[in-house]
């Protein structure tokens, strides 16, 4: 099953996707799918009303944000049937990041694989949708950065749970891009301030339940040792970033189980897994995000960001 | 004025403190209340029930936490009238915390005041109530800390805000003890893990507004430059923490409207200033906290947590 939140004229609202459209959930985000009880049985049972799909092109083309901290929908919006991606869950209880975490770039970078993986936070004010324009902030244009992510969105609670437990309790996946404003993460000691810029780390379109992706099931004990899926992360048609998941160092379900032993996890809670080499920051020279450029960051079977870069 | 949240039976509410009582405002916690645009004048004209306020005994003593994160209502809570002080906000849009920000103990480190502040986040889940037990985790209960710290909670919407404005979006000040384990805080390069494990951060018991600090108004300018509170951090009767709020590097007013620079503030948020010196892991011996010790955080004219350390 995969899932979507779009943005219609004056609400927004969940769908399932079937085959070249959406079914209406009737429900805002799928935060709110997730947050029933029997959420896959609802949801592939619902018989709403058929929805377009929004196109591939460039939505929320004026950049402003409405008091729910999500894009106006563009009602002129080229071949969309007049709708957007939202952020698949609009404002997640929790978005955990996790630091570095493809072995392959961490051996060429001579370091050690950790023992234990590192988190930092990303606030909700941080998400846009799938094809919004990243802007770029004028308090912090110079340095932005890109980072492709398979994020993992959770579907039940975990507390203090392994593997198996976290593996089942995984919804779905989706792409994050984890955009980076790298002179404020640099500030200072913690890199929390270059993470969460109001409005410019895209996150969708879609949230892929894992039977689709080749586990034959919920307790399918392959989950616990993640999933293999291509990832990368285009700018302007030069490929930046490519890897596969299955070089996690902690896959989808370790880092569940991980967090689970600090807090609770809730329905919608967010997990971005880390990105691979290629990053802007540590080329040579270092290249970054400027106005005009088109950022494509793709995870296979689960879908495909497309942000164009603007100025304010 | 000084609001405060109560847990009741069956209910969380809001209240007024009106001298040795609370007037219940009839809305689930403080942070309901500030997500009023008139907050102020709504809140000081309400006419509600008299409820009494809790004793300062300990609270929530079989350490559950319910499925919105709150622990239970003590009913044979002594002295209390069957309440006790939740956090003052229940569940803060946003908490960002303060890194190293007390001039005179970074000074003493021989550091260089720093251009920035470190930010950092704690989720929610965190937080306990001004009484509650401390309960050190299982998963980490050697290295437990304290970090005494004013709390502020922010009023009004902020965004891109100069100082006069953040100022005057403060809706009040509260204590929060920004408790840290410290083997896994410094596990990997980002303090986060260390620093959001579920139940272990009492925040309150009361927020109180700026005018009941001397600031003759919301528009004083003096607010911009901080406020000159005494904070101090007692472990079994003995002193760890002392200091005064006017020593901060950064005052709240221009951690706001630095925030503010990345992304919205909003009615709700927290923003915890930063610890002076005096934590137990820079001490020698290093100390923490252990089962059956009592920390008192108080500042003074704002209020004081006491909480019992237990184990799980």
């Amino acid at each position: 099953m995969k899932l979507a939140t779009l943005r219609l004229p004056g609400r927004t609202t969940a769908v399932r996707i079937d085959g070249d459209h959406g079914t209406d959930l009737g429900v805002p985000d799928v935060g709110a799918v997730l947050g029933r009880r029997d959420w896959r049985r609802w949801a592939a049972g619902v018989a709403g009303k058929r929805l377009p799909l929004p196109g591939a092109g460039h939505s929320g083309a004026d950049g402003t944000l409405d008091a729910a901290g999500n894009r106006p929908v563009d009602n002129a919006h080229e071949g969309s049937g007049a709708s957007s991606y939202a952020p698949v869950v609009l404002r997640p209880g929790k978005i955990i990041c996790v630091g570095l975490n493809y072995a392959p770039h961490i051996r060429e970078m001579g370091r050690e694989l950790p023992e234990y993986p590192t988190f930092f936070a990303k606030y909700p004010e941080a998400l846009i949708g799938a094809h919004d324009d990243i802007e770029l902030p004028p308090e912090a244009p110079d340095a932005v950065d890109w980072e492709a992510e398979l994020a993992v969105v959770v579907g039940s609670r975990l507390r203090r749970s392994n593997e198996g437990e976290a593996a089942a309790a995984i919804a779905g996946y989706s792409v994050l891009n984890d955009v980076t404003m790298r002179d404020w993460q640099y500030r200072t000691p913690q890199w929390l301030q270059g993470k969460t810029f109001e409005g410019t780390t895209p996150f969708g379109p879609l949230m892929v339940t894992p039977d689709e992706l080749g586990a034959s099931g919920e307790a399918d004990p392959k989950l616990a040792d993640g999933v293999a899926l291509d990832l990368s992360c285009d700018v302007d048609g030069e490929v930046m970033q490519r890897a596969n998941t299955r070089d996690l160092v902690f896959s989808p379900a370790r880092l569940l189980a991980y967090a689970s032993q600090i807090l609770t996890l809730n329905p919608g809670d967010v997990i971005a897994t880390g990105t691979p080499g290629g990053v802007g920051h540590a080329r040579e020279p270092k290249r970054y995000l400027a106005t005009g450029s088109t950022v494509v960051t793709r995870i296979g079977g689960v879908g495909e960001l497309r942000n164009r870069v603007t100025t304010a």
